[in-house]
């Protein structure tokens, strides 16, 4: 299927090359934008492990809409159902039998909107209630409000969250913004839960079980790196509820994106390959890469935030890690930062040329604010030093 | 950046030749299914075409949210951006200037969404009409009203339409299911006008100007068959239409992926140079391959429903199409089978093994049915071959 390979790679590496900008040079007038979970750090890794992870699609290839038409997820690509069930077995995050349904989408965001559908129903008297527990993701109100569907409203924070009949909770764990490990808290007879578990991976929290509930979010882009592929899955128990997942993505979009699928599908088998490596070569495998790297960049920052004392952070202790067979500390994907004055953290980081989401967007008060962990070296050390010259000022300014 | 190549095509081979599965053979016994579109007939074409469409995709390649961070349409990556105004300025089919935006979508179905979107107002006091002249697109009602939005609802076909108000008219030309090149029917003040282009290509109509409309969708699996991509487009002049289309599809699913934009923009770009290469060594082009394949179709589908006497179909005088300068049948990608003695089309075909999808599902009587003419060639035949054999029995039955 492959013919002539050297004139495949000499048309194409014009077309990737000029896909890569070169990012802009940063400077001490450069501002940084922190507000996004731009994973670009994890770029480095994956440039090191060379052509093991590139693949070569010809023209001819992937044309059709279906991937396994006798599958209930006709749209999924049996490769990247292989690797997801494979990784989880691997990395021991969730339980991912085969008894267990899974629904492929257009990154996690995509099957949100799908499980509000597979959860709500359209013979309810009212739309019903979508809550989560501040602080909650940002995106969350916004998602589930925009097109006001009246199968399901957005209704707040889990904590003030009092109306009788059923609902829908988020459980966001770790939590964005703030990488607590969570569980329900509304515990309501009627409660649906949504486990968003974009996070329990080992470069961000000790795995301390296999997770097994109803409806497990998880998307590639915070797993491994890759967000431009916008692939997500859900493993979920019940078939009803997966036959209108994939029922929603049929009528959103006829399907996920092939090409991604089968990228999605190579990478995250090299990870568990790495993972089960115990040969004399063995290398760092991705998570550990990860985990050294987070620890380091959180390490870093807690230090700096201790000097000048104008902020403070959230505290976690090490857990047993059953992937790395150790303790290992807490090091979430986000810094969630809170003014020790009380002041507006997000403005006043602006201030200083560095761009948070405010607390506000999370449910909270102003004066938390969101840093992203994800960014490439270059800004996260322009970070730490912008971070290092704020100061109180003898006035109690800053 | 794409280095041992070797390596990585010998890694990607077996992942992308177990991607492929051998369709199961066509016997006398099989149910054949022509309900779908899927276009899998223009696979032979890009198979000839070898490793000029091939291309490699690195591990660290894509990784970022952001395509164009500067450009409105933030996630389209700026190759598919050229290349699709570069096509459109090459068939002329349509005007893709630069003062006009492209969006970019996962198929043109998400793209529907995000126009119905753009195109309604949460400040209206009911929600705004759908219309479509019938036969209509069977997705159409489906699609605006799974979600029960109150910004937009289904109203029915565009013909009986009589309420006062604002309302969206989608206008599919050449029309899905029936091949009829169309205007919009309403005309009345308020109206917002959805162009579907979908099938606005040479292989199926003779190119007869530049679309000039305000949206104009199109879409990579009608264009070149590649459905599985799951890319389409639309050319919109305004500019705040354009920016709720890209806030849609950030909430929906944050961007598009970017290995298919990338695999989009080779292969239209590729197209786009046979088209202009007029040198001796010129091939046929993907549209004359296409035209001609349609046209043959067409032909020996029209010779076996006139020779036994039971269906009818459409008519449609030829065209001068500025694309290719002559004069050209119109050669649609649904045959919309109509049943001379009045009886249930889509039932009748089923009898003989045949699935379509009938008329009911497109606003119109069980009379009609639609029949897609983009299935491979095994396929094709024996829809040939088991068409006739529908024969009026001497007792009027079939």
């Amino acid at each position: 299927m492959v013919v002539g390979i050297d004139n495949a790679v000499t048309a194409t590496k014009s077309t990737i090359s000029s896909a890569k900008k070169t990012p802009p040079t940063l400077s001490s007038d450069s501002v940084i934008n922190f507000a996004r979970g731009d994973p670009t750090m994890y770029e480095s890794y994956w440039r090191k492990l060379g052509d093991r992870c590139s693949m070569v699609i010809s023209g001819n290839d992937l044309m059709s809409y279906f991937s396994n038409p006798g599958n209930l997820c006709w749209f999924l690509m049996p490769e990247l159902d292989h690797a997801i069930r494979r990784l989880h077995g691997v990395v021991r995050n969730a339980i991912a039998d085969d008894d267990r349904f899974i629904v492929v989408g257009t990154g996690s965001t995509q099957l949100f909107h799908a499980l509000l559908y597979a959860l709500s129903s359209p013979n309810e008297p009212e739309p019903i209630s979508v809550v989560a527990a501040a602080p909650f993701y940002s995106s969350y109100p916004e998602e589930t409000e925009f097109l006001r569907s009246g199968l399901y409203k957005w209704a707040g924070d889990a904590y003030s969250f009092n109306k009788d009949g059923p609902y829908i909770e988020v459980v966001t764990s770790p939590n964005n913004p703030d990488g607590a490990i969570r569980g329900a808290v509304v515990n309501r007879k009627g409660g649906k839960l949504i486990h968003d578990l974009a996070y329990y991976w080992p470069q961000y929290t000790p795995i301390t079980g296999r997770a097994n509930y109803d409806v497990m979010l998880f998307t590639f882009s915070k797993a491994t790196g890759h967000a431009g592929s916008r692939i997500g899955w859900v493993i979920v128990k019940d078939k009803e509820i997966a036959t209108k997942m994939v029922k929603f993505i049929e009528l959103n979009s006829i399907g996920v994106s092939k090409e991604s699928q089968l990228r999605a599908a190579k990478i995250l088998g090299v990870i568990s390959d790495d993972c089960l490596n115990s040969g004399p070569n063995k290398e760092e495998n991705f998570f550990e890469y990860g985990q050294h790297l987070m620890s380091e960049r959180w390490e870093k920052l807690r230090e700096v935030v201790k000097r000048n004392g104008v902020f403070s952070l959230p505290k976690y202790s090490p857990d047993y890690c059953n992937f790395s067979g150790e303790y290992t500390d807490h090091n979430p994907a986000y810094a969630w930062l809170k003014s020790k004055e009380g002041l507006n953290s997000d403005n006043l980081l602006r201030e200083h040329k560095i761009v948070t989401r405010g607390g506000t967007k999370f449910g909270v008060g102003s004066k938390y604010t969101r840093i992203s962990m994800l960014s490439s070296d270059d800004e996260f050390n322009l970070l730490l030093e912008r971070l290092s010259a704020i100061k109180v000022t003898t006035n109690g300014n800053y």
